[in-house]
């Protein structure tokens, strides 16, 4: 079982990698600013958010291959909010995904450009999935409410001005729901919009990835204070340095576990009107244990 | 003629303040992020290319109001890309519209958080028109290519790149019809795409604005050098500060006087085949010779 699952992920990803590497291939009129978007793009991440996009394509009915550019949108918004979230005006990290981060290579000025135009291009790849008009609507509204003010932006907004003060866990929980949680509720949704799944389907595939995507977040929390840099590919103990508060400085170490393992059941169960929830029970338990 | 002309663009400008002014109303999670949007969305600029989008929706039969979600998604995008230009990384501008920059009063943080939240936004707008889904698919398609890195930001990328070195006539038309351009272009095709356009229409259209947004621009560097700042509300001068090459110095200011006249001149025959585009030629003439 979990090896058909650890194929099936490696499937989609190479589905991804296939779509995003052409992307901007005909594109180009400014060769350093998409050698830019490439760079952070192409980098090889986890790929966890198009994948669940296309899992839950396949979940409400659809085929997965069908929800590819909404997939590929979504992880060109994750992709821009990390490269301006390194910027020295705001985190200034110098290390993503074991490699330099995008303004330590190409400068400030196209580092903000490139993460403005991956933005740009993600709306734009929404738009060339061949699916009805309808849902392709459905779909920009979906990812543009998840990836704005009142979604991943705002979080980021309310995490750097939390910067040097002890949030309690309300806060903290409005907050990570909001930058790291609507984008990967939007993701599953997304997956369901293009299978045109039924507004029922839709709230329970919601109500799983808000778990999961909380899960994930309290997850990373932990890994911030017991991973190395060299497991994890990015600078680590920065949460720490930038006085932020998480998971960890709330709950402590114990009970981000308990908080985890709870997230993670309550997602599972929140599929169980579907019979053929196997992989999405089983990706929840995985990334609850993840070590990277 | 003229007096109704800027009594019809006051009606279009009520409009479109009103629309944007509640765009944002239910949304506010972050107080300080709200307010920076609004500050540099609500500073009251001219509004041309909202006016542009409505003016051209009526042009092609429809009705001006049925445009206006695509409208206000084209100026949340300009004002979005002038708050990312005006940051210190890239042109390190202090005033704009009269008033200080929104890095200045905001911090640098929250503009470039502002900037991308204003970009979403502008995509999360056009879903909500009342419009066929296939024409807002057109439209989010339309506005994120000449958004993008193959349009306004491939432009200010280019105009990044070319500081300090002399650009030739044709690589500043290449760069200009990018940066300024493309999306004054995409201002008057949302009009013809709400309005359901033909596809000739669509052509002529742009056709037109691609003339204007040239004619706009080489008169927009004829005024860095001859208009004061109290005149124009932003810094003036800083082309020469910044070593940018501009339609000025390739073409001196009676060739850039010439090219304008030839530009509005063809702008305004493209619209030959619609019986009623007095407002466009009239609009077209009066940017001609605007001074700020």
């Amino acid at each position: 079982m979990e090896k058909d699952f650890i194929a099936l992920m490696a499937q989609d990803r190479a589905l991804i990698e296939a779509y995003l590497s052409k992307a901007f291939a005909s594109e180009s009129r400014c060769a350093d600013l998409q050698e830019a978007m490439e760079y952070s793009l192409l980098a090889g991440g986890k790929r966890i958010r198009p994948i669940l996009t296309l899992e839950t394509c396949r979940l409400c009915g659809g085929s997965p291959e069908a929800a590819l550019p909404f997939a590929c949108a979504v992880e060109m918004v994750h992709t821009y909010s990390l490269v301006h979230d390194d910027l020295p005006a705001m985190d200034d990290d110098e290390l993503r995904r074991g490699r330099p981060t995008n303004h330590v290579v190409y400068g400030e000025a196209t580092a903000i450009l490139a993460g403005d135009a991956l933005l740009t291009a993600a709306f734009e790849q929404i738009t060339r999935a061949e699916l009805p008009a309808g849902r392709i609507v459905e779909a920009v509204r979906c990812l543009a409410k998840a990836a704005g003010s009142a979604g991943m932006v705002g979080g980021q907004a309310l995490d750097m001005a939390g910067e040097g003060r002890a949030l309690d866990r309300g806060e903290l929980e409005l907050l990570q729901s909001l930058k790291t949680g609507a984008l990967i509720s939007a993701s599953a949704e997304l997956g369901c919009i293009a299978a045109g799944g039924t507004q029922a389907q839709l709230e329970q595939v919601r109500a799983y990835a808000q778990a999961l995507g909380q899960a994930f977040q309290v997850r990373d929390d932990m890994l911030d204070v017991t991973s190395s840099e060299s497991e994890l590919g990015k600078t680590i103990g920065s949460d720490q340095v930038n006085e932020k508060s998480t998971f960890v400085s709330a709950l402590g170490l114990d009970g981000c576990a308990e908080l985890v393992e709870r997230l993670t059941r309550q997602g599972i169960d929140a599929l169980s009107g579907f019979s053929d929830n196997a992989f999405h029970s089983w990706l929840a338990g995985m990334l609850a244990q993840r070590n990277r």
